[in-house]
């Protein structure tokens, strides 16, 4: 039967408590799945993901973090809903639920940060200040609560996930950080619990980030392997669909995020636009 | 018999084993005393701490962190003496010595950095602009390695110590900061690994500090409370001595480490000044 914890406390003496059996004797890694709620299937394809390396001992973690949103953000808006959330994890294989206050988090005063530096400035983070700063010092809140052996982002957060696995071979956090695959609606619309701000007009508009990912595979499928080449395959696509604002077509190395001139297998591609009011990302990994 | 381990591996799985077999009945806390070698009767008492609170379980770190010295500082020349740390340590009931090497506690590209906002300037922070930065960051590394529920550190190290309590709050680490009172020589000298640099000319001089501290506890101890007036007690010690250069005389909040107007108990009364090309600081906590 899955529960729900409110404070650390409680998750750590979780984790603790299965860490000591599997001292014992019974191997078992213990998950994370960090979120902000509003899960959708992308979501559920990590706890899945984690119920399977994790059997019996996978935490989801349900918090809106509000120092990775900027001033202008949508932190208020951010959708939420946490009894849908608790259901849809219960079935993927959650174990516990972690559902912290902000105070619980941050309690008052609190003063610390945690700073991916170089990497923190590029992508997302050049275009929202201040936002893996927010990131990589909740992850790191979460982990070193929970003590996973393995905790679950998505390949979508691309960036997001450049900077936290930094963060853990840096904090020397004793986490496997595992990645798994965007999960794409039929049409190819990456999923996103953002995607619920959109209009039905600016749902048709948004498909122009995948179809642009897809034109950038498809040219890659032909031996392409200059950036110059796959960045304006993939403008090329964002120019048919005007009302939708690039904010970044890059193609970077998926450790440093630095721009690279030639792909090479696991460089990532990557691209961010504004739909309306609702900015999107999507990536796709070169192979 | 102490062992000596290198990697935050080897550090985390003797932690573990403990838990575990903490959680199997034997409850007892993990104890570890972080400590940049060089170690002297000060440190002795800590690890003497150490073993009485956590008795068969108490790591002793000793790693020198480059991060925490400004670039004009004292890194390269700063005392080493790793076989009679040793020594000391083993002597004082340490289980386990952690010695890293700067690649093991910053792995090759490490950008991730533990900042303590506000706190961190002030102080010893507002003379070594960015040493705060370099002890929270390598503090939490070795709270993440080690999962201690006691970490031990000297009073002497005051603002270090309200640094960390801050950070280890913020961060939701399961460890207590236990502060020992200072240790000082037969004529009132504070311990510190410092004090080796002191000519014997030097040494007579630093004595000012000790004593601009035993003169504020004599007024304190008339009742006194007015900042104005500990300070002035403690600045006309100083003024005796002018080859030594005050760095700062401040009454502050021990949490906070922002100045007050009148000390309570537990505010903090701490001096810092140099001696030649010795930086040395003392405190006393007003009772």
């Amino acid at each position: 039967m899955m529960k729900v914890v409110r404070t650390v406390a409680e998750l750590r003496e979780w984790s603790r408590k299965f860490r000591a059996d599997s001292q014992s004797g019974v191997e078992r890694p213990i998950g994370l799945v960090p979120t902000m709620g509003a899960l959708h299937a992308g979501h559920a394809s990590l706890v899945r993901a984690a119920a399977k390396a994790c059997p019996g001992q996978v935490a989801v973690s349900i918090f809106v973090n509000p120092t990775q949103f900027g001033p202008s953000e949508d932190f208020a808006r951010y959708p939420r809903s946490f009894d849908a959330d608790c259901a849809l994890a219960e079935a993927e294989g959650a174990n516990v639920i972690f559902a912290p206050s902000v105070e619980e988090m941050y309690p008052a005063g609190a003063a610390t940060f945690v700073e991916v530096e170089g990497l923190s400035d590029r992508l997302d983070g050049d275009s929202r200040p201040g936002h893996f700063r927010g990131v990589a010092t909740v992850v790191a809140k979460l982990l070193i609560a929970a003590e996973p052996d393995l905790a679950f982002f998505g390949q979508k957060d691309a960036a997001q996930v450049a900077v936290l696995r930094r963060m853990v071979a840096d904090l020397r956090l004793g986490t496997k950080i595992v990645v798994c695959p965007i999960v794409r609606e039929a049409d190819g619309l990456a999923l996103s619990s953002r995607n619920t701000y959109l209009s039905a007009q600016e749902r048709r508009r948004a498909l122009v980030l995948s179809h642009s990912i897809r034109r950038v595979e498809e040219l890659a499928g032909t031996g392409e392997r200059r950036a110059d080449a796959l960045i304006a395959a993939a403008r090329a696509v964002f120019a048919e669909e005007p009302a939708v604002r690039v904010d970044y077509v890059e193609l970077v190395d998926w450790s440093a995020l630095l721009p690279v001139d030639m792909a090479t297998p696991g460089t990532l591609l990557a691209v961010a636009a504004w739909v309306g009011t609702t900015r999107l990302i999507d990536n796709t990994i070169i192979v």
